[in-house]
């Protein structure tokens, strides 16, 4: 984030929590998306758009009472102003429009509905490091599908799309809801405290064992029962431990079974050292109903990536009653890894300098023809007439060449080529420069 | 815009105003903006993006009253959301964050300033036919040079934006707002009434010429005045007439030196017929103090696009007092008039039918290898297990091939390619697939 001069006034900031994106920052930021989509498009999915807002009723009551008041209202309009009353929200999330579009397109979609989106999304949150309230999201979902190919199809796009954006050293943390059910079972968790159970596992990866085994007794799991889970999850065969745990039930079984048959599916895809059933792994239980899974990298405390199968998130957001499962890149986390700009990519490739007015016809004649062959052209704008001051401009600008035309070359019909980086100039007809110069860059 | 079928509840369509796009209309939309970015690169524009949202005192008072109506403001949150109270609001449009970032980033931005911006704004507007409440906006400016050649770049980037999208029969109409003074002083219009008069004038491409001058003597124009100033402005001759009448003023003067020193500096970039000087030209006489130009094309109501100089308008909005230039595409109207759908780009290239569970692993490999190969590959995720209904579906999503890998096939080590196009099938060993596919898109 390219941060106002820190000087400048509080009226010419940008809101708490948001962020200007100068040319730099948005040029690194706009190619990791178009990585991303080259990726998703690749594995069929279709964009789509939604506005900025939704209508108020489209988004309340879907993200908890937390959520709720996390959404930006916006009040109504003309002789309704004076009510106070909000009748629209920006959009909290990329799901819930999903599942209005869902529900409003119907049979003018393709069956299954492999959607990708990536836009901003608002949250009223406390704006902190790293925490913005706008900020991208980054989905892929397949809505009207219940195969496991399915989950795995999301799975492998969100692996290429880190794969292509050059993210090194990431996992994939995978289990699935019914064998979180098995292993409560396993241990005899009464059902009451499961949820909190599971909670309280899921932070074995932040906490060390001890503050997870005494978070499960205040959750009011028996001691000896919160101490023997937590040995078997974090043992080095903890995988090998919960596979022959999870045989004894039936829902543990079947939940094997998933994580099993997704591993099977994605191996061609995806090199075994990069994904691996973790027992421990919980997310959001609200509303997965199968097999979920996480990115994890070392040195990184949060995930990268995370999804799963939400196969009745879909009727309850509000669209019709379809199986679902879907993958979010955290690309705001992705973003900040990645290097902030990319030189190359901000530099111009001409740098025309303008020290003999008669000059500027043949000059804006010539960026034209340079322009049409894809180069970069400036023209010096400044009250200087002087080289010196213009060629400290063009160095300003990060110019791989400058273009100099003075009242020699000009009765020559010649231009001088001063490449910025060596400072090396050669003189050339002008209806050669084109091509010169094409050939350098 | 795809409207949601016709027997969706009102829940499901987007809020009044606003659009769901997509993936057809989608992809052509954003391919236009890539055009256009491309474009503003080549003239060394550099991207800018601002929030969404802007502190409401960063908006109110910028656009009038009329506009201020218009400003969608956003609820305070938490403890403050019952006072009913505004203190953000969605940006109506991007020149006024322009203004703030000038301000705000001063020195750590190139001087002059040049800058692209392309992203949506939203205006409480009445909806209607072409008239939306979220909308893109496309536009280039120039902050702090007042040099000519500035008034040129940018007109010249605009020019190539449009001829690049594929516009045809565009042309830029170029006048002044000095030769408007003089044109008012040539015809001995009182200063009081002059704003009025060149509001009238400026319909004389929407109305007929009598209109326009029952229109003038509304506006208090003496009929011998307003019958002369029309008849002169529509005669064939008219540039040529209004030459000879401006060269009578010294403000005339220098507004016609002002066009004609733009008309020559485009002229290497520009075809002759595709700009003229118009007298009777007017645009936003509010702010622009220099050339101003619009683009209008045969057969199309609205202008395309629209800019000029605007000296006062940084420093009025709130930034430093920085001479400015700019220019805005009317992006809504280009992409209306663009085919809604590019059928090419909508297709997938392979559509990999499933009908031998025990293949699943092998095509799953294969759909990896295309993949990387950056062919858009689909697997059938439905739940029937017949060849035919999932041809079906290949043909639905449009594919170019779909691959058949049946158990005699797989017994083969082999797949069927078949053409969707033609119908035509090729069995060939399935390590051969990828080289034959790669050669055929």
């Amino acid at each position: 984030m390219s941060s106002p001069r820190h000087f400048a006034p509080r009226s010419l900031e940008p809101p708490s929590g948001t962020r200007d994106f100068l040319a730099s920052e948005l040029r690194v930021r706009e190619s990791a998306f178009a990585t991303i989509r080259a990726v998703f498009e690749r594995y069929g999915f279709d964009p789509l758009q939604t506005p900025a807002f939704e209508r108020l009723d489209v988004l309340t009551g879907k993200y908890g009472d937390e959520g709720d008041k996390l959404i930006f209202k916006i009040l109504r309009r003309g002789e309704h102003e004076a009510s106070g009353e909000a009748d629209l929200g920006l959009r909290y999330d990329l799901t819930v429009p999903l599942a209005r579009v869902v529900g409003g397109y119907g049979s003018q979609l393709p069956s299954p509905y492999r959607r990708y989106a990536i836009g901003p999304v608002w949250r009223a949150d406390r704006p902190g490091r790293g925490r913005f309230r706008e900020f991208m999201q980054c989905d892929v979902d397949i809505v009207g599908s219940s195969a496991p190919l399915a989950d795995a199809e999301v799975l492998c796009a969100i692996h290429d799309a880190l794969a292509t954006l050059g993210i090194a050293g990431f996992r994939f943390l995978v289990n699935s809801r019914q064998a979180l059910s098995g292993l409560l079972h396993a241990y005899g968790v009464p059902a009451e405290i499961g949820g909190g159970v599971l909670i309280a596992l899921d932070k074995l990866d932040k906490l060390t064992p001890d503050d997870v085994m005494a978070e499960l007794e205040r959750r009011r799991l028996a001691p000896a029962t919160a101490k023997a889970i937590v040995h078997d999850l974090i043992t080095d065969d903890a995988p090998e431990r919960m596979r022959a745990l999870l045989a004894k039930s039936e829902r543990g079984q079947a939940g094997l079974a998933d994580v099993d048959r997704l591993l099977e599916l994605v191996a061609g895809a995806i090199p075994q050292e990069r994904i691996a059933f973790t027992p421990h792994l919980v997310r959001g239980l609200d509303y997965y109903t199968g097999v979920v899974w996480e990115v994890v990298a070392s040195d990184l405390p949060a995930s990268l990536a995370s999804g799963g199968r939400y196969d009745g998130l879909v009727a309850a957001l509000g669209g019709p009653d379809l199986p679902a499962v879907g993958g979010s890149l955290g690309i705001e986390r992705i973003l900040a890894i990645l290097p902030t700009r990319n030189d190359e990519a901000d530099r111009i490739d001409i740098a025309v300098t303008l020290i003999d007015e008669n000059g500027i016809a043949d000059l804006m004649t010539l960026a034209a023809e340079l322009r049409r062959g894809g180069l970069r052209v400036e023209l010096y704008l400044g009250s200087s007439a002087k080289l010196a001051r213009q060629l400290r401009w063009a160095a300003d600008r990060r110019g791989r060449h400058a273009l100099i035309y003075g009242h020699e070359e000009r009765v020559a019909g010649e231009i001088t080529v001063r490449d910025m980086d060596t400072g090396e100039q050669n003189r050339l007809p002008i209806d050669k420069v084109a091509a010169y110069l094409k050939g350098k860059e």
